[in-house]
């Protein structure tokens, strides 16, 4: 069993504690309705918080009718959690205040910190070190505060938030704000915890998503992340917290302009955002592309059965809606379910004749008069074994307004229908209604029974790929196959060990020694060190035409010094490009250090693909995998994944690339052997955790054949080092 | 001048004759409220339609207190409009009825037409041949109906719709009334006229957008389209329109899957989407790529200035959403504007010390006890002469709530000052409030006062989006640089004359001939018949590698025949290539005529691109240009515009690649000549037009260097034959 697959969280995590509390102290509380403060009192009192609440102000007697005190060390009771007010230079001494009244945890609301220069990091660094001394652990600071609904503990004093399961970790806090509004305007989604990390100075998005994970009142956790502190942690939390319940993520700063945006507001270090998409999702989290889906996606998930696939029925009242989700679905992955004869004949027999009943199913009017129709087809189609969720499109709920009054107790007879079939299938029925804004009865009954109904089209269908892809990850994950632990060769191992003392990268040739010494499919070659050998390379290749390759620490460019010859047929043309070599790279590199000529046999012509491995500072290693060329460097067509590897990672790196035609054999070409590159990928990424030493590697390019592959170059970086470059080296 | 440019519409639309009628028939009028027939009777009654009413039903006295008549030949006057809500196969006849009745005009409600397959295709054609011997414009059939809201024309009997200013043409009777509910709710937005084309039998979507465009009471014409009847004539349309008044559209059917669900909707014929959507654009319609965005994309342009240019200011009150926003503008290709040293003084001199005034601009608590300050900081922004468009992000609207009761004075007088700043500039200010749901007084203010404010973030960039299309493409049609009318070539042309006789193509050497006289520059060549000349040739050439193709009407995949041999050197070289070429191609292909041997230089190496023209049989001549290869063929990364171009077309074309990167030289290449490129494009554009005779044309590849480019192969198709390949030929 691989190490990653059950991440070392045993213990409950010690947020509890405070997230909890059962006693509270509000440094800074104040009766100025304009002070957090004041809010932090409010919330608390108003909320009817059931433990101790003891506000700390040297100038009052009383906050909000409840007993002040001067200072921590006059409480007459323990404390679990402190909510600090005042200005951000108070803190240091406060948290060893807050140590001493047994205070488990500080929220620190103060900015001027580590976002603000190098001034406030170092402030930031004494109350991080306060912290520690004190043994109180740290939200924020430049936090939003935290509220905990179930436990009547509202620090924002939010009006007219429902207490709900869905927790939130939101660096934003009009981010939380604005998610509460739409929930109290949707009127149906309620909160648990809200936890804003600020500068994550000691708690990280990994720390509050694994008590998420825990909370027993959370049914669905999300985050609205600016960036990662400890991103290989929270991979880790994420996949063990999103195989008991849905993770949801907002990643802030998928352009350079939200980078830029997002770094001048957080201190956080951000990765690439297309590599942090496909990290999460390789770790069961649903990532959100646009914000105003955050609410939507989180309530589906929350409420629904996740699908077993990705064939879906569409069941409309009019044909321009079904357009639309179609033209939505197939955008988002999904595919239009292909309905059984039964199937069909079950509609036929409840619908019109004019009703149209291959997927999307239309009712062409069968529902005017009987809307409940509607439910009756939705049970049809759940039950064909060929449809993995069901979406209804239209006017359900609205019937009665737009049609007959008459129709509202048969609307409500659907209502119950449709809750009666939620219960009985394990499909998910996700349900757009054009009247979801005014809230007609039937659709008030089915969102009180758990069945969301949505008001854009768009989001239903963001829903139904959100549930379909967490039925497949956790499917996947039910039986992965992990990348198999391999064992470094030792004497492999002394070749990186020499590279590291002569600060260098490994040499082509030790690079594919090593890759194919763990069964990598690389080249024949040779190394020939004078001309006089090349009579017998010639001989010993046959007839083949052969490539020469500069070999040499100093020349990482081989083909811009010169140090490339293709296409070479016969000694005598082998020992001139032997002497073009030596002379070209010495006029370009002339200290260049040259080890010898790699003599190889041409390489068939294929699909050029691209490999690499970087030790990213957020995630650890990750694997790279694309297009050979212009697909990687102008269109940025890569797939990203953390190593270790599943099986269904590797083949999911495959698929997702946006050219993958080009896999499948275009203009006549051969289709390649997709299957050879996966255990490739899975081979690499046992390499990479077998060799520690290896900080990057790149093979760019391998080509792709119908039979397998060949690695053509290889590049195996040592360690941290710079690459030490000798003057004069073009590049 | 080009004839394009002023498309010729002359005479006021017919269509203002029956969708402002003084007299309407509702022919199936009916007291059964589950009936069509009583809810037209019900619109026209509740709202209080000023001119006549005349029910048809022979069984009834009255219907809804209005008397009836037992047939149009009973009728005491003339009508304009004849609502018809009979069966299909009561239409032809009621149609010759309508005409004698005066009528102008029939909305036919009734569906079973060319939608459901042949034999409702005959009754279609039935029901069209009718109407015009009667002199009846047609609506429909397979419509939901109308409405002339200013005229009080409510066929639909929609309740809580308010007049307004947003016309609509959909072929989705729901999407109709999805808008409509969504303007009921957000309670702003009103609608002047509603069509529903169905199945555009005789009035199709450039009629209505025609009628929309000369509408005084319509500011934005709203369009959802499956599909066009003639596209040519809707772009000339539009192009008239869009001049005047904003144009929106969505067009469904943007994948494969919507296409198809479009297809058994409506009976329209389809072009490929990414192309359609080129074509609205290069007519200056706005397209919204998701049905949630119709709505508030229509608002914003009927509402707000079009911008000058891209640059948009961020003004938030929390850098999270800052940064969403962010990253959205940058996904819409718009940039943040750098603000003036003279702006961010103002800023500093409004706002606490911790507010962060590069952009997006993040206040950082100066407006919470004074949220005013955000229209003097929005009037700051618009006052810059580096910003286009100022975006405010936040919470503006809520702040009484969120804080302090009494700061609801406060924001009334910012919502004052936002208004009196929309007065007199003339830049777009667009808002996004998350507290726009609960709909405080501020945010009332100003949407009353015409500002409208939105409540995802994403719409209100997808606003600032649009009018910033909408500014650009107005700029360019102000002073749009024709491709050139030139004059055919009469030899040219009766090249063309003989190869439609012949029934076949150009040959290359044809087609190259008519490019290279009309300017293109198209490589140096000579066409061999016998292998004697070949002597001659290589001395011609001088001691360039030369490539040599055949030449053949019935050879169109010349490499595939054996039919090419590149980089030869030497006399005895060509005589080798001349023979091999000769012996592949008759084993390949042994009925081919072969007309010779084309010799020509080898094309130096370049990027290369590809340009196609095709007549397309909804939207007429249409150019295309990609890169060559793999980015058209698996990537679909291409441009289509219609012919005629202006320079600003073929400029716009060059940078909508998405690959354009390579254009301007990656890995060390050096960029090419994009300008070159554009004047292929315009020549190309100018000879289709001055050719008719060409069906269609395809370049490929053009190679493109840094000076200049080389139409290296070229295909000239010729009229509406197919092209005839003898048995035996590989494809």
């Amino acid at each position: 069993m691989n190490p990653m697959e059950h991440p070392p969280i045993v213990d409950r995590s010690p947020l509890h504690d405070f997230l909890a509390p059962n006693a509270i102290a509000v440094i800074g509380a104040s009766p100025d309705p304009t002070k957090r403060g004041y809010k932090a009192m409010l919330g608390l009192v108003k909320d009817g918080f059931a433990g101790e609440i003891y506000p700390i102000n040297p100038k009052l007697e009383h906050v909000l009718g409840v007993r002040a005190y001067p200072d921590l060390a006059s409480l007459p009771g323990p404390i679990d959690l402190a909510l600090i007010c005042t200005p951000a230079s108070t803190v240091p001494t406060l948290l060893r205040d807050c140590g001493e009244a047994g205070a488990k945890g500080a929220v620190i609301l103060a900015s001027g910190f580590g976002e603000t220069g190098p001034e406030g990091a170092v402030l930031e660094h004494e109350v991080l070190a306060a912290a520690r001394e004190a043994g109180v652990r740290l939200i924020g600071p430049n936090t939003s505060g935290i509220f905990n609904l179930h436990h009547k503990v509202n620090l924002l004093a939010l009006e007219n938030v429902r207490p709900g399961d869905i927790g939130i970790v939101s660096q934003s806090g009009n981010m939380l704000l604005s998610l509460a509004l739409e929930a109290q305007h949707n009127g149906q989604v309620g909160f648990s915890t809200y936890v804003g990390p600020g500068n994550q100075t000691d708690i990280g998005f990994d720390d509050y998503l694994r008590y998420l994970g825990e909370d027993e009142k959370t049914r669905v956790a999300t985050l609205y992340v600016e960036g990662f502190r400890d991103g290989r942690r929270f991979l880790d939390v994420a996949r063990a917290v999103s195989a008991v319940k849905p993770v949801v993520v907002y990643k802030a700063g998928s352009t350079d302009l939200g980078q830029k945006a997002a770094s001048s507001h957080t201190g956080a270090l951000a990765g690439s955002y297309a590599m942090t998409v496909d990290l999460l999702r390789q770790s069961g989290v649903s990532v959100v592309q646009y914000s105003d889906e955050i609410l939507p996606v989180a309530e589906g998930l929350g409420l629904l059965q996740q699908a077993r696939g990705k064939r879906v029925a569409i069941l409309a009242d009019g044909g321009g809606q079904a357009t639309i989700a179609s033209d939505r679905l197939a955008e988002a992955g999904l595919e239009l379910a292909t309905l059984r004869d039964s199937t069909r004949q079950q509609l036929a027999e409840v619908l019109l004749p004019q009703a149209s009943l291959a997927n999307p199913v239309d009712v062409a009017g069968s529902s005017d008069a009987n809307p409940s129709i509607l439910a009756e087809c939705m049970a049809i189609l759940a039950d064909d074994d060929d449809v993995d969720s069901v979406l209804l499109i239209g006017m359900f709920g609205g019937y009665h307004l737009r049609f007959a009054e008459e129709l509202l107790g048969n609307e409500m007879r659907g209502a119950e229908a449709m809750i009666e079939l939620d219960r009985r299938t394990d499909k998910p029925l996700v349900i757009y209604s054009l009247y979801a804004p005014v809230k007609p009865p039937a659709l008030r009954r089915l969102h009180e029974a758990g069945l969301p109904v949505y008001h854009s089209i768009e989001h239903a269908v963001r829903v139904v790929a959100a549930l379909g892809e967490r039925g497949a990850y956790l499917h996947a994950m039910a039986s992965p196959e992990w990348a198999t632990t391999v064992t470094p060769h030792p004497g492999h191992q002394a070749v990186l060990a020499r590279a590291h003392r002569e600060r260098r990268d490994l040499l082509e040739p030790e690079a594919k020694a090593l890759l194919g010494a763990h069964g990598l499919q690389v080249p024949e070659e040779k190394v020939v060190r004078s001309i006089d050998e090349l009579g017998g390379i010639a001989e010993a290749f046959g007839d083949r035409s052969l490539a020469m390759k500069v070999v040499s620490k100093d020349i990482l460019h081989k083909s811009d010094a010169g140090g490339v010859q293709l296409d070479l047929n016969g000694e005598s043309a082998l020992r001139e490009a032997y002497t073009r070599i030596l002379d070209t790279c010495r006029t370009h590199v002339p200290a260049a250090d040259i080890e010898g000529i790699l003599v190889t046999p041409m390489a068939r012509k294929g699909t050029e693909v691209i490999i690499g491995m970087i030790r990213d500072p957020v995630f650890g290693p990750v694997l790279m995998f694309g297009l050979g060329g212009i697909f990687v460097e102008v269109l940025e067509d890569v797939a990203f994944r953390a190593i270790p590897l599943t099986r269904q990672d590797a083949r999911s790196m495959v698929s997702q690339i946006k050219a993958k035609k080009v896999f499948e054999g275009i203009r006549g070409a051969v289709a390649i052997d997709q299957e050879a590159l996966v255990d490739l990928l899975m081979k690499v990424s046992s390499i990479v955790s077998a060799y520690p030493e290896i900080e990057s590697l790149d093979l760019n390019p391998v080509i792709a054949y119908a039979d397998g592959y060949a690695v053509v170059d290889a590049r195996i970086i040592v360690d941290n080092k710079a690459s030490i470059q000798p003057e004069g080296d073009i590049t």
